[in-house]
């Protein structure tokens, strides 16, 4: 049976994983019977959002492995366990953690880190011909993460597709239902909740990313 | 186009609103093309538990509103606004945070009390012959809730069933897949991750569940 990693960088859209896109990305994988198994970087959050105001929670402290728990029913494991050759391909879902915990994208843009033992796992699973799944804003770190050259979407966003070119990175527009695959077949990625209104239409095109994903695997 | 209040308590299993349940309720009434709001009381919670360890999280506090607003997306208002007359049903997803904060079910059993404003709305709601869904342990509430001889279910769990026809309920042995309607035809109660084993599983239950709720209302 095959087995994906997903990478989850906490739980909530502003500060974490997305939650409806982890657990679309959960429920169609299951669809597909495969089995699939959690990981998160054990590190500190770069900060808490209050998400009923939105603004910075001053002074609070979180831990993306522990809030990542939460997303997993706490069947979750340190990233820094992910084993390349255990799994058959990886996802990872959006959310602002992506670009706050994953990697430093939302403060630095097309400047950012990003995360070395999401790299090192990440790079051997793209190493290996095996597929990667992106989802939503962490598209935004396909150069920095895979190389350059590679086709990737994060749907329409101008200043997110510029800072993805000037990576190195081959950002293509593309509609909330629909996914981009890379030339060389094995990147695959669906803006989700950088267009979506409703979560229908984020599992329209979540939908179709683990399903090539899964085919691809 | 009909408008169906859910009731959160936080986000994660162990100390709030189970996230899959939650999330599976809000897609499958996106396919009943109805509207829905979400609302949570403004109160702290009973605990914060890691769910990475599943241990209490000493010192640590957390508001049931501001957490459950993770699972909105931000859009979630205080429990104390929200007024039966605007509203044609209502749902409470399960998840720990239904018998540790909307009700001390996990502390007292039998001699539990319940969140006056959720009393307050779900009387008003169940008063006017509008249908209310409970989801995996939120059954539990259902005799103090919305008063005695109400048929119910959490599932197959012997000291739940035990206390809740203590309390004055009339619990039901229930299939993971399947839903309990009283006979009174407005309380609808379904097992979910009291007995499910997959996300898909808890599915199976909460669409008929919200189906049946979405036909009453």
């Amino acid at each position: 049976m095959k087995n994906i990693a997903v990478i989850l960088s906490g739980s909530g859209v502003f500060d974490g994983s997305e939650i409806y896109e982890s657990v679309l990305t959960f429920l169609r994988l299951e669809h597909n019977r495969v089995r699939y198994q959690c990981f998160a970087p054990n590190i500190d959050q770069l900060h808490v959002i209050n998400h009923l105001t939105g603004e910075v929670a001053e002074g609070e402290k979180r831990n993306v492995l522990v809030e990542a728990a939460r997303l997993a029913r706490g069947d979750i494991k340190d990233l820094a366990e992910a084993n390349a050759d255990e799994f058959d391909a990886l996802i990872i879902p959006g959310g602002f953690g992506a670009a706050k915990n994953l990697s430093d994208f939302a403060v630095k843009g097309a400047d950012c880190n990003i995360n070395p033992e999401l790299v090192r796992f990440a790079r051997a699973i793209h190493q290996a011909g095996k597929p990667v799944g992106l989802i939503c804003i962490a598209p935004a770190m396909t150069p920095k993460l895979l190389g350059n050259g590679i086709q990737c979407t994060v749907g329409t966003d101008a200043d997110v597709a510029e800072a993805i070119n000037r990576m190195g990175g081959d950002h293509q527009t593309c509609a909330v239902d629909q996914i981009i695959v890379d030339t060389a077949g094995t990147v695959v990625s669906t803006p989700a909740y950088m267009l979506a209104g409703s979560i229908s239409e984020a599992a329209s095109g979540i939908n179709r990313l683990v399903d090539k994903v899964v085919e691809l695997a």
